[in-house]
């Protein structure tokens, strides 16, 4: 046999950037220290117990009792994927609120799962169209209805109680996307009657991405069990999964795959940070900096490229002023500054900047250093700044 | 609104165990090192020159220079369902050979993506059946031929070249499971014209369980464009994960989902160190390591679970003596010794078990520990061990 020379790679020094994107979003050192520690097997004593916390934790940041509520070994995505795999049949219809680039993707999963999308499709960068909505759930079979809480494309906050009245007029399923919301809006699982419901650890929970937490209802796991088709996911089966991580605290747990120890480590010590500040102290930081930054970019003559009432806290859409050059701006942020700050997609592509106060990365340093930072770009590429973003945010801070 | 109290849970602290079952292996302290580095966002500069070397390291490992070499954000099972969707279109038949509980993992995935497996049912323990092999692939309408390299619930290597002559006899595609022999055993993806290989990190990678590499020949690329359907899996379409992952070295990449940058920064070190050690030292030393083992376990009078010319070298298949406790020794490894080693899984459950020298875990230190833990709890079982283990491999290790 015949090997190939080994490549010579040098080793990473990845710098500290300060991650104002649309995620991943920065990660406490705790968390980052975490993950040095050395592993143990998945079937280790002390292993079992951190699922059973994560557990515990995800049902907190849920808000839920959710028996199934469990990290999915995959980032977000996979636990869009897990949601729709398992809780649609082929054949079965489903209507989709599409808002943004997320309930888009979330229609073609459905597609490729054999389920049949029912579209509702809505503006770019404005909430879900409830009588729309309400129009198709009527006029169709489905039993199950999709919307984004958090559309990381567009920034805007979706309203679930609407929602849930909506598909209680038949006693249907809801299916949220949290991926941009945990941790920092409220969810209310169970207080919104829920029934399938994922999101990311890389963005307000503050993790490395890598996994995805869902919790289902017990009706919806009645739905899981019914399927009259075996779910078409090996490896994103909730029956299998469920009894890997065990049916109840402590019991016994059924080979499925190997979880990945690492990001565990990393989810369990995020999450304790969040059950340390308290959901509704987390919410609060998040509104304050979100407000502060609104007031700086205002202030400096720009527009929120959302209405006011329909704006995460999370992830702000900025539309960028007409003949400044997206890419470059977004360039000297990070080699100038370090600042990463996201770019548009889809419909928004080059016509906002996202920028992400998530978690870690939502504070007043962030905020203040960004707008200094944006007002040099800006001023250099020929904008008219108004006033001092960094004013205006310092003195929304000094009064809020 | 109303939130529930925060739960409190204690700081995780994971003790240094030293894991030699069927993984997650060992890791090498670089390796934890560089998974507390600060987070980049997974479109940095930075980033996508840490996939482009991903790559091209994973290329090394594998033997290969087949372009769609890339690791899925999954565990191993994510890679093999990866396999599974992208070349296999619902309705097409599959010759599946299972030695061994992963086998049988992929027949069932095969079944739930709506392929017809054709099962070539062979003796655990022992390689495939060739014969029976060549006769299903012979009368059958099947592509695509699967075995297991290296099948963890059993120990046993299984030579690939042999397959690759049945699937030639009329241009069939082969797939192969290198989960438990990618970084040790040889797998020459080029050299045996493998179509389809699938790996993970946790086993003589010594990276944490988290990412798959996957590598997909040319062929199997065609095969894939070809497909009259969309691949069921969105996360898991190798079109779509190509696009992210760059066409080309440097090039333009499409998002897709966000790569988990701290578990593609371990590999990156994980990977790097196999090639610093160089892949022919590598199998020398699991070779050697394994012959230890093996020495020391038939000193003391026990039995290896498969034959010596069917033997891996990362996964060792130790029969239980008749009489001995399974999970009481198991157990003192762990709680006295701090030492995991693995149970048996299907068939094999109670019967062997399966320590894995696996790659920062197959040193000479680790086989005299476990053979020197392991004696005093035969001792203790009534086991009449017959000569001392640890001398046999020191005597070898003299020799070798």
């Amino acid at each position: 046999m015949t090997i190939a020379d080994a490549p010579a790679i040098a080793q990473l020094n990845p710098p500290r950037r300060i991650l104002l994107g649309p995620g991943p979003s920065p990660v406490d050192d705790r968390v980052l220290r975490v993950m040095s520690a050395p592993l143990v097997g998945h079937l280790d004593p002390l292993f079992v117990r951190t699922m059973d916390e994560v557990q515990e934790l995800l049902r907190y940041v849920f808000e839920t009792n959710n028996r199934l509520t469990i990290p999915v070994s995959g980032t977000g995505s996979a636990g869009m994927e897990a949601a729709v795999v398992n809780l649609l049949e082929p054949g079965e219809e489903i209507v989709i609120c599409i808002n943004g680039y997320f309930g888009e993707r979330l229609s073609e999963m459905a597609l490729r799962a054999g389920a049949k999308p029912i579209r509702v499709e809505c503006e770019w960068g404005g909430p879900v169209d409830l009588e729309k909505a309400r129009k198709a759930w009527r006029e169709s079979n489905a039993r199950v209805l999709f919307a984004v809480h958090a559309e990381t494309s567009t920034g805007v906050l979706q309203q679930i109680a609407p929602l849930r009245e909506i598909v209680d007029e038949r006693d249907g399923f809801l299916m949220i996307d949290a991926v941009t919301s945990i941790g920092a809006h409220s969810i209310g699982v169970d207080r919104n009657r829920v029934d399938a419901c994922y999101a990311g650890t890389q963005k307000a929970l503050s993790c490395p991405p890598g996994l995805a937490p869902v919790t289902f209802s017990d009706r919806a796991v009645e739905k899981i069990k019914s399927r009259k088709t075996k779910v078409g996911s090996w490896y994103l089966d909730t029956n299998l999964l469920t009894a890997y991580w065990g049916e109840t605290s402590g019991g016994a747990r059924a080979y499925h795959h190997t979880a990945p120890i690492t990001m565990n480590y990393a989810l369990h010590e995020a999450l304790r940070i969040v059950a340390e500040e308290g959901l509704e102290n987390r919410a609060k930081r998040h509104e304050r900096n979100h407000r502060a930054l609104v007031a700086g970019v205002e202030a400096m003559g720009m527009k929120m490229a959302v209405a006011p009432e329909h704006r995460l806290w999370t992830l702000n859409t900025v539309a960028i002023p007409d003949g400044i050059d997206d890419a470059r701006v977004r360039n000297r942020l990070l080699n100038e500054f370090d600042i990463e700050v996201g770019g548009g997609l889809g419909v928004f592509k080059g016509k906002v900047w996202r920028v992400g106060l998530m978690g870690a990365g939502s504070t007043e340093n962030n905020v203040l250093l960004l707008l200094g930072a944006l007002e040099k770009c800006l001023r250099d590429e020929g904008f008219k700044v108004k006033d001092s973003g960094v004013s205006a945010a310092a003195a929304f801070y000094a009064g809020n």
